[in-house]
């Protein structure tokens, strides 16, 4: 054999390989992935219910209006046509951010100042209706918090460590930010501290509180902890600089009010080959009591029902269950999620996949897939039908943290918006409908349909269910 | 030699195959691209720019308002420290707006009707002062309209189809329903027609009139032309139908004034080794007259500069000359892009390549190149330092108009934001900074950067300079 015929047999080699990365799509699957996103950008009906939805007013967990909502939801799916709708029982934790919400400079070395755009972060203990007056400590981080030591106490500690402008992907600036909010409070306490103010997460130059969840430490005492603005922050962090002195009363009337019942809502489109097989679209209805929890997370929410809706209208009979559920309880304790985890688990269900929509509805980018790489390579294949609705990845990485309490399932997937904007609104008066762009929202619903539509016609079979856990 | 022979030599020809797919970044080029990518998002440089130039007001080719800017832009420059900056005499069109803009309904079968929000599209003749009053007729489109024939005479013809919603890229969008904006006063005119009243050319549901650019064929009666807001356009269609001889007047105070004097204006940062080869980054520094011109296209001039001022930031000595077009007159005439193209023909210029960001200052997607194949691969070949300000795709399309008239370049570029919301903005009041995201407008100048860089570096050789004509 020459050299020639070596070289030759590589050539084929090298056109085999290429005939398999520009392998001709399915036509049928083209064709439908096509008309999913042309009635996902004409009707926008999951734009329009997510309109209905946010007029209720925000859904934090436990209070009269999520509740509210949540009969909104059942009856929407009833309306829908759904094959089965259930609520699942689920306890959830009730806190109440009340009436009083203040922080005021008490004394400064300046003759005037202006009150501070505070609100208290969720979860958080109130203060004595007197409030706290206390001397202001600001500190960058909890490594130079503890450096501090004995000088915390009996202090308030302002947490101001800014949102790294300069990180692209926004998800990791809020990763790098969010643990002076998360564990500030508590972190303060164990020197002393009498309360925290902690600098909103936000990528914009706004003066609102950006609020979200704080968590306290077990072996510590429960201090106050709220958000500022901002400007304010930066109002502060400049006063403090000529009186270090500077003292500060904060008034909280939130309190923790035990827990009380609420619900899952899930609705199912039955397969019609493999009803016992699921394949999850998700969000979670709960939100913050700021704004009207828009983009966290109705619309996700509202995108995983607008599938369901999408497959209605175009009369697609979907071979295994498609399964919607709106999770409770996300932003504080995510007992919604390991509810139905544990439901799933004891009665065994067979779970193929799950969608996960909790980044915003911003224009789609990519889906992010935890499960064995044969499966996300079996999913990429899938690009060419995807990029109908502008998807131009598919990589191995997080889902979400409601569908990824889900023990058995062989994908955990997870929507991929653009981050640019997501927390210039993110937990925040600012997070309102009219903030969520009715093309954007649609062409995400439209991604999540056609993944879906490919998982239930296809299933995620020649790999082994495989345990996330 | 035996089949496994065979099967082992394929098998290195797709191993050789997949290394040259995945070979290892430069990693001076790559530290450079993530250093281009900080200083864009931290600095905002160019956006703190496009706050100056916004509060300036808007920009139309002629106008006070545009030579004011045109000066700002070259102090801007000044102070910026770049090598060469040159002001290249261009004549422009001068229309102006005039105080009075206004569509009544005159009779209807209705007792009571509100007036109609209306804009007169650039470059249309006014009405006489008492306005135009003649019996509406509502067309689709120019099939429809040639089809009414007599019925047209006399008329106030009224061209109502919508952009298409269903159409992802809303570029293509345009494309499809702009026509009746452009020609729709000729054709008209063409069967004997008074006026044009055109439903706005835009994706959002406002009331807003998004005007734009129109010409009259040189063969018809010159007739007013003016945008109507959307609700307003349905509103009239409505009436419409009740009420097929409801007449209406109106009233355009525009008018063309002939010709003044305007200018391209051009920066330069000298190339280290080839001074005499140009990579261009541009953008168009007129605008409508309504809103303030961010997006279409003070941005994407700002971009431009922002590459360069990027340069000098982080003490880059591109080897190429890189020059900075803000092109006057895309909006009516190309004038400016058309008289740079001479001169660069005249003078016989070098030009490497030419980038041109025209489509809104929305998150980075793409760079759509007009060029050789080869070269399409070779930029291509770059997407490993482009992906750092996240663009996903290099593609062979069309650049921009401005750019295009440059008759012997290598590569013609394209910057291409996300599409989705730019319509929403587009030739209207609503196009102001307060709609430009910084980190988005950011991603989109450090992109351009990258490329630029990686052009002056290497240049594009290998390959032909080929005429794009």
């Amino acid at each position: 054999m020459t050299r020639f015929r070596c070289l030759f047999i590589a050539l084929i080699g090298i056109c085999l390989y290429s005939a398999l990365l520009t392998a001709q799509p399915n036509p049928v699957y083209l064709k439908t992935s096509k008309e999913i996103v042309k009635s996902a950008l004409q009707e926008r009906r999951g734009y329009q219910l997510l309109g209905e939805l946010c007029q209720l007013g925000p859904r934090l967990s436990g209070s009269p209006t999520s509740l509210k909502a949540i009969d909104w939801a059942k009856s929407t799916m009833e309306r829908m046509g759904l094959d089965r709708i259930i609520l699942q029982p689920v306890k959830v934790p009730r806190w109440v951010r009340g009436e009083v919400e203040a922080a005021t400079i008490v004394s400064s070395t300046r003759v005037n100042w202006r009150p501070l755009r505070v609100a208290a972060l969720g979860g958080s203990v109130g203060t004595p209706p007197e409030g706290i007056t206390a001397p202001v400590i600001e500190v960058q981080n909890f490594e130079e918090l503890k450096s501090l030591g004995e000088r915390v106490k009996g202090k308030i500690v302002f947490f101001n460590r800014p949102f790294p402008r300069d990180v692209v992907t926004t998800f990791r600036g809020y990763g790098m930010t969010v643990d002076q909010r998360v564990h500030g409070a508590s972190e303060a306490a164990r020197l002393g501290a009498v309360a925290v103010l902690v600098r909103s997460v936000t990528t914009s130059e706004d003066n609102v509180p950006h609020v979200g969840g704080m968590r306290y430490a077990k072996d510590v005492p429960k201090i106050p902890a709220a958000a500022i603005g901002i400007q304010d922050a930066d109002y502060l962090s400049e006063l403090l600089k000529e009186d270090p002195e500077l003292t500060v009363n904060i008034q909280l009337g939130c309190e923790n009010q035990g827990e009380v019942w609420s619900y899952n809502v899930i609705g199912d489109l039955l397969g019609s080959e493999y009803p016992e097989e699921y394949v999850v679209v998700a969000g979670h209805f709960d939100s913050w009591d700021k704004g009207q929890g828009a983009h966290d997370d109705g619309g996700g929410c509202l995108q995983a029902l607008e599938v369901l809706d999408i497959f209605k209208r175009l009369n697609i009979k979907p071979r295994r269950t498609i399964r919607c559920i709106f999770y409770i309880n996300e932003e504080n304790g995510i007992r919604g999620a390991l509810a139905y985890a544990k439901m799933a688990d004891s009665l065994g269900l067979k779970h193929v996949a799950a969608i996960e929509s909790d980044r915003g509805c911003f224009t789609p980018r990519g889906f992010s897939v935890t499960a064995d790489s044969v499966v996300i390579e079996r999913i990429a294949g899938w690009l060419p039908y995807l990029r109908q609705a502008g998807i131009e990845w598919v990589r191995p990485g997080g889902s979400g943290v409601d569908v990824a309490q889900i023990k058995k399932i062989t994908a955990l997937i997870g929507y991929v918006p653009d981050s640019q904007r997501y927390f210039d609104f993110h937990h925040s008066e600012k997070d309102v409908y009219e903030a969520v762009n009715p093309r954007e929202f649609e062409l995400g619903a439209a991604a999540m349909s056609i993944l879906t539509y490919l998982i239930s016609e296809e299933g995620l079979a020649n790999s082994p269910t495989h345990s996330t856990h």
